[in-house]
């Protein structure tokens, strides 16, 4: 299965590149939330045309169809239907029988048994982020309204191999903002030459990966819930849900593994009325319950599958080795266009955890 | 909620720390497993022990009562329910007042309104992840019975910041053994380094983390669903489950993001009859769906937050500064008990991932 | 939340009746069905035409897109989408602050707070029965691809007050066939009665409830699980989601509360290697799991709430006594429009235990 | 699977009739709720206890032992597992070759193919209705602390052939109270003629059935969804959940098919600032959502399956015709003991569904 996520907002996407249509349906969203779909498109803008000359010229309108669950510019708190229509295909580019090395053609062709629809990826395609932004641009406007404070984010921290090192103070997060919003970098020399590498790897018909931050700001303490809900088993969950993702870390991840107990652990201090934590290394989380600071996030975005340089295969209706150069239009980096994906993703699972721990509080209130 | 996770098949973990008993119910086996209780006592064992004489001293018998679910030494198919007694507690270690760095007390209690059963952190604490090896070992049997050939298994890649930098082979990951089982590295001096580097932390009342590489062999391509249910969503959602994990990566993960797509991108070839890759940097996933390569991932273990030095924190009863110098039994490094927990949550992953997979096969049977 | 449903199969529901669109998107259907077109717009066309002239004026051709999941004529695997545009709606017959009594108008109200889709019931409007019978005719294809021999049908034991009392041996269900298909009656001359019954309601402007009875054929012993999953509790579980059913029994039901045991107990035998019982007065289901005799229930579906006649009701606005006369077009009698609604939610819930069955008996093949 | 439900709590229901234990785990009650274990007890001998002499001889204490959960006297918000230790069983009164008739010897034994725990029904004997009211007992008490003001009862309605035909206003219901509550008629008359019949039956190796009314009362208008988690399909999923139930339904059920829509059509009208309505035919749920009137339903329950009377069957062992009377202790009525079960299944709907709608309820605070 596994086109349905959530605990109390219920997602459920579908479609395939190169079918009629992609979309979700959103369930247990309150009523009465404003949905702004100018907002809406402004976010799919973003992600269509994120990386803008970098990427690839396949250009959709991605322009949202409201079916569902909408009433008068307010949601109904009944199912919202958002559907995507596919314009724009050019399914000739594809070669069923030689699978993309890197890419789910030959494990989607196993595990459907030949009947997926090979066109452009199917249902695998990085184009099902779009009901994924979709969902993340009406979370990010319930969140607003339900949890005015809450702010999500994103920036590359890694292109092409080149990083952006800028350290960021736990206190900053909430006010980061950057010079180019599509190409969300601190240090604008390496965001320069983030962008020289890509285009070097277009150029040579190769592809490159890079790092993304995702952080969330203005979340109260309490936030998650033990053992297989945890903030991070929900994130990553949604996270590894983005194609090309092969790594998530919170706080300082992996770095932490070389460190000592008594570097890492985050100092509470009275910050006022408030617990607050001198350094974040835990990201935000401890025992996968948010502790008031700024969540932070890493996540590994590898490089693009589909390059133009030819590449060893086999031909699966001979059994027999083949080459394959990819044709059709491809990103040279995908990371370019995974910050609001990312940013989706996140609004997804804050809100849903949120909405999920109100009613925990009703105990206390009686 | 939290407590609860599987698709075909459902675990329910329940316990704390220093309540009476901490244990997991198993819905959904099917019936007719054989389950030897020695296998499962070796595996409580190994969880308990780990490290030896590295670990903590608090040391508990982890027997397992079964008490549904077995009939004449078979799975029923009904509920399979463990229990293991908590002895041996010494609650009086605990301040509830004062919130260790960089471990759930606070957020707990935040969370739950201070009705949390704080003593050694309760439903947060390590312990419970006697269950879950519990479980672990129960879907090993199962996997043994019902998918032969498929091998789960971990090593220490690194400890208290040393490395052991061994590569290994994507064909050789079937046939690893280690020296010391209890200590699975593949670079001996490398393990007596971090060995000394443990013992190091725990003479200065500090602690180390690690990172641990699981891995499963032996498993058919065409495992795992698109989107939501990756391979890498479910087994992710699963190994942030285990405390003090803040990373995961697969393949090669984070590595792979400053490659480009020609280096990355795993080439098929003919092995004989079967469809194999020539290097396996996707980890033995592509587009969330197995292909029949290993699956390799990685996990970040953090520092014990649970160290003896003086930490500042806050009273919460007060809102004011506190010092805090835990005490109480603590392992320097829980990532040198982390391996068959590791192991365990890739057993029932797998299990889950495998039985639910069947049913599509059906189709093409006929 | 509530639009979503299924264990092995998933279904989620979206769409209000005077929107763009009502819809349903299959997650988990086995790669490989082969989908009949014509066959679903027949189903939809029962569903729309029951009664014939007997029922609503409103006519909606009810084609049905398909907006993913279907490639070159077979289910994909991944998600199949349904989508039913809405036509001929006529929103100014609602008054939205009277609500109609025994209908949703007022529930709905407080629930999502005055922001649910007034018009003509919104998602709670009969239309919303469209994709489930679209479902249930996706589903009744795999049943007969996948597990042939099972059949489902339905037939009018009750309407208006009038009773077709005929009795129907247990081995006789499998053959059942009816004069008339949209009216599936055995007794023709009580038919004959109930047409009249209803034609003398709408000529009232008044409406009548009748009773359905739901049978499987051919489906093997073994299907259900035990607790909260019974064929009795799942079965139920869907079929009150149809609007207007107020009472679901199986086999004999309330009518065995009068009984002894030893007249209700269906007695064992021998039929030749197969063991089957006697008689039937369980409905095919012991202890929620099939026993091989034919599964049959019976649906109370109430009066259509929607009536001409003036009724007592409140202004909610003005908070004071009103009287409403309902317009807009409606049906005198919903139970006749409910036999193919009843057929899809059988088939939904008998595709969805088959296949979560199926991967039990795996273990029994080793 | 099946021995998990919830949305908002999830319940997970563990255990054989002979086995070491039955219990279950409750996940997701808030934290804070007072938990007085005498209540419970009192309710658990009121499952054990009731109808005294007239049933089973086999006498539990039914203690159940708190595993988890609870710290100091109050929930603490994770996992709450009870577990009843079994005692007192004489595994040698079931003969595992001859099914009885009615019951789920023969189901189980195919479903699990020869592995179920044969002995006393296993997993679905009666006896795992103990862990539900355990759960019933845990949920009444967080209702009352919750959401003071609702209340559940039940009441025998029919029993052995003889009905209590008494008539309860809509407003009556709140205050019912009955002479003896181990036997809960309210015309005493009536109840000694069902007296009667269960003696007669008991007598005669013989079992009766009955109809059991459950009404829960105070409950606010806008609890429950549409479509799937209607109250009536959430309720009627949990009824079949016990063991011999056949038929439910929802305030006159089958009986408002013979009426007509004016009829039964629940007017509404001004009870000073509430909107009420004059007549309950709906039980209280309009769309599947409370509309602030008592919700009233009935189940039928079944005579219970096991009887002295010696009956026809198969010996599966052979594959031949046999005879069965079955020994052991068996009630001769257990609608008898439904009603404290009736009453635990509906307060274990109702607090699940009252806590998942208070999430809605966010939005219209904002």
């Amino acid at each position: 299965m596994g086109s349905m996520w959530g605990n109390t907002i219920k997602i459920s996407v579908f479609g395939e590149s190169h079918g009629p249509a992609v979309g979700a349906v959103i369930d247990g969203l309150p009523s009465g939330i404003s949905l702004d779909t100018d907002v809406v498109a402004a976010m799919m803008a973003r992600r269509a045309a994120a990386g803008k000359a970098l990427a690839t010229p396949r250009k959709e309108p991605d322009a949202v169809e409201i079916l569902s669950g909408l009433f008068n510019g307010y949601t109904t708190g009944t199912p919202l239907t958002g559907m995507i229509t596919n314009t724009n295909t050019r399914s000739g580019d594809y070669e069923k029988d030689k699978p993309r090395p890197g890419h789910a053609d030959y494990t989607a062709q196993v595990r459907y048994d030949g009947f997926q629809d090979y066109r452009g990826g199917g249902h695998f395609s990085g184009r099902l982020t779009a009901p994924l932004v979709f969902a993340g641009a009406v979370c990010l406007q319930a969140l607003a309204q339900l949890y005015p404070g809450v702010r999500i984010g994103s920036r590359i921290t890694a292109l092409g191999g080149v990083a952006d090192a800028s350290a960021v103070a736990p206190g900053d997060y909430a006010a980061l903002t950057y010079a180019d919003a599509d190409f969300p970098v601190l240090d604008v020399k390496a965001g320069e030459a983030m962008k020289a590498a890509v285009a070097c790897a277009r150029e040579a018909g190769d592809s490159v990966g890079g790092v993304i931050e995702g952080y969330v700001t203005g979340l109260r303490a309490g936030v998650g819930d033990p053992i297989f809900d945890t903030m991070e088993s929900r994130l990553s969950s949604l996270l590894f849900a983005v194609p090309a993702v092969k790594g998530v870390e919170f706080g300082d991840g992996f770095a932490m593994t070389g460190s000592k107990g008594s570097q890492m652990n985050d100092a509470f201090y009275m910050d006022g009325e408030r617990v607050a934590t001198r350094t974040n290394h835990n990201g935000g989380i401890n025992g996968g319950i948010t502790n008031g600071m700024p969540v932070v996030f890493r996540v590994a975005v590898k490089p693009t599958p589909s390059i133009a340089l030819p590449q060893e295969t086999v031909d699966m209706a001979r059994r027999a080795p083949a080459t394959l150069a990819v044709k059709g239009r491809h990103d040279p980096c995908i990371a370019l266009r995974a910050c609001p994906v990312i940013e989706a993703a996140a609004a997804l699972c804050i809100l849903d955890s949120l909405m999920g721990a109100e009613k925990w509080k009703r105990s206390a209130d009686k």
